[in-house]
């Protein structure tokens, strides 16, 4: 089989008009881009290594035990974590690339005949950053491995079938990530805030919940719980923002000032659900979330462990490998 | 309301033990990534300005038009692009922000009542680069407002349905940037070279895909159609690259050297699609893609260009602003 390389006929040189200065200009900034990235990734890995927790430590720092509070949480805390914004900012960037090879080992197994998968289930009150877990976390991600739903107030049809319809069937595929921002919890928190169910529903949602995720993970879906942990006054200097900004106006909706009143109330329903859902399999983890760039790290370093807890690995070829190469050459 | 800010009790110091000395290197490491990082993007935004054709023009480099002859483009070939791989490299990455903040405005209307969306529908033969611009042009917005079908052969289910059922259930909700890898067109494709339904069935399906775009199109869908255009002996490589390297064995599919023999058949057959169905509404681009870089670029661009041409605004507040900042700060 030959190439087709015809030169292109009736079109005319696309190539913009650019002189020999401008090139040299623009080849010795590509090249200097190129190297300076090189430094700026050794740097980024220089501050991961001196000032964050070893890996996999993590997780137990912000796991929730038996004992926990959510009131002895600070939320300005950065547990695991010694350093500052600028040096966040560096050992998020320095956890991308370690992030997507473990990412793209479980898709791999996923297409080839693996069941694994992993599901981050993310909470928080309004402007606790939960978008911001998606863009600056998830987003940094394959796309085409995750599986992300925004789960919104339910429709009557999904109200009708039980509270965990619409969860099962936002549910991972094998070797993707899912992400729930919001989650079945706002079955147990502004269901139980907003009195939309009688009280006895709630408290047997709970088990029904831990019943749920025993057997997610015992058909092989990793669960990663974080509740995004914000101050209120963190919250109000949030909302101001977005009161103040023309380019924010779109997130603000007048909704959340009425929710801000019922603050006490959602902390006390998050310590409830906190405590009462987090299993040895499924354990809850939260993530003080005052400090953005805190917050994303933590998440982007948990989700990290779990995958590295799968450790997934490349799939062996189910063909053979050198009767497709002689197969190739024959083409 | 006041702010739970209570030190953490029972909870371990969870800062690791780091030196003085490591605090500094980390410090001066982070300050120096910071700043290197804006050097880097000073270099892309000159690389982009020098080399690229003017914003808005290349679509028209690329669109298929009455006389198109699929064979005339050289899929080496970079229109509209007067840079090497590494000029490429970084023009893209200039490009991250802006499509970034077109996106982001776009699905603000789109949360605040505008219907407008945007489909990106990306086709080419096996190993063309439909992944590369997922993960590196489409990777690079904010997932929540992208919506990523893969489309792989239709279940008997969708095939009971009509080819479009499956193609209208996965349309990009308003705001959103839709992205199908494969589409409604396999099925003037496959479906033609492979025979899987009568010659007469396949003639129907351009018309029925032209009326199915048109009124997408006339509900304020901006479709972006690409053919990622490679040639033979680029795509023999790409397999025996796969053949060679134990990380890419899950890529490799006995079946793509059966699609391979059949190449001209397909390349005939892209040939009737790409002229029947580039229509004035939403005219097909041929990107050659032999160089994964200039693909990966064109791409890119080609979105900026639809996002530019709806120009989206941030939304003005539909509610009072003052009220609600003097209802926040009562709070």
């Amino acid at each position: 089989m030959k190439s087709k390389k015809a030169p292109a006929s009736d079109v005319e040189d696309p190539a913009p008009e650019v002189s020999k200065k401008q090139r040299k200009r623009s080849a010795r900034a590509a090249e200097k881009a190129l190297e300076l990235i090189e430094e700026v990734e050794e740097a980024q890995e220089t501050v991961a290594e001196h000032v964050s927790a070893e890996a996999g430590t993590l997780a137990a720092l912000l796991q929730v035990g038996p004992q926990f509070q959510l009131q002895d949480v600070d939320p300005r805390s950065t547990p695991g974590f010694a350093g500052t914004k600028k040096e966040g900012k560096a050992a998020l960037a320095a956890g991308v690339e370690p992030m997507s090879e473990l990412q793209e080992r479980l898709f791999a197994e996923g297409l080839s005949g693996g069941e694994r998968s992993v599901l981050l289930v993310v909470q928080g009150m309004d402007t606790s950053g939960k978008g911001g877990i998606l863009r600056h976390v998830i987003g940094s991600v394959d796309p085409q491995g995750v599986s992300l739903t925004s789960f919104k107030a339910p429709t009557s049809e999904e109200r009708a079938k039980g509270f965990l319809w619409r969860i099962r069937a936002a549910l991972p595929e094998p070797g993707h990530i899912g992400v729930f921002d919001r989650s079945h919890y706002e079955d147990v928190l502004i269901a139980r805030v907003g009195k939309l169910v009688p009280a006895a529903t709630v408290q047997r949602r709970y088990a029904s919940i831990n019943t749920f995720e025993r057997r997610l993970v015992d058909s092989d879906t990793t669960i990663v719980k974080v509740m995004l942990h914000i101050s209120s006054d963190e919250q109000k200097s949030r909302l101001a923002e977005r009161l103040d900004r023309p380019d924010k106006y779109w997130k603000f909706n007048p909704g959340d000032v009425d929710q801000r009143l019922l603050w006490d109330e959602y902390q006390q329903a998050y310590q409830i659900a906190l405590t009462r859902c987090s299993t040895q399999r499924a354990p809850w983890h939260v993530v003080p979330a005052d400090r953005k760039w805190y917050a994303r790290w933590a998440v982007q370093q948990l989700l990290i462990d779990a995958l590295n807890g799968l450790a997934p690995q490349w799939p062996v070829a189910d063909y053979g490998i050198e009767e497709q190469k002689a197969r190739l050459v024959a083409t």
